[in-house]
């Protein structure tokens, strides 16, 4: 039986704050689905994960600043970032009013095996 | 300095075979783009992979065969399937004449550490 589901579907009302929901997660893998609208990260915190992050903003936009940048990365729909793991960084805006959906990987830094199939 | 790119971009035209190309790979865990105009799977062929795969849609429009199910899933974008390894599958149909864009990971069926963080 495989797992499957709509990332545009069942949309929760994110005004009151970030959603996250957990997609799929195996084999030291976690797909995410983020639904933000207008939320930012709260001013000078960063996130500093012990694990490799990567991120595709599916519907929206947003500003994403990584520490030592000078300026934000503008994303949107379509655009991706890979996140190694402590690499700081921070959602700067999201747009507001409207929801912001992103697709996140989350995995761990080392793996037992360096490279994926195929 | 993170690795960034746009899914949308740079599509190049599939109408002569698939294409496959690795977005990212780190930690044994690969991002791939996938391009497929009207292409489907060999005949009598299956893929049958020693890694997990994740899949979704993101543009156009597809239907999968999973081994032993009845009828093949129909895929519209925003969807996806977590097909375990050695989940037994095959493309059916993709739409003919126009791209059909896919986003795939790529992991190994066991990882030294069992969750993603967060």
């Amino acid at each position: 039986m495989v797992n499957v589901g709509d990332l545009l579907a069942g949309i929760p009302d994110a005004s009151g704050g970030e959603l996250f929901e957990t997609l799929s997660a195996s084999g030291g893998v976690r797909v995410e689905r983020i639904i933000t609208q207008g939320q930012a990260t709260a001013a000078g915190e960063w996130y500093d994960q012990a694990w490799h992050e990567w991120v595709l903003l599916v519907k929206g936009e947003a500003l994403l600043m990584i520490e030592g940048e000078l300026e934000p990365h503008r994303l949107l729909p379509g655009q991706w970032m890979l996140l190694p793991a402590h690499c700081r960084h921070r959602v700067e805006w999201t747009l507001p009013g409207q929801n912001t959906i992103w697709l996140a990987l989350h995995w761990p830094e080392h793996n037992r095996n360096e490279e994926g199939g195929r």
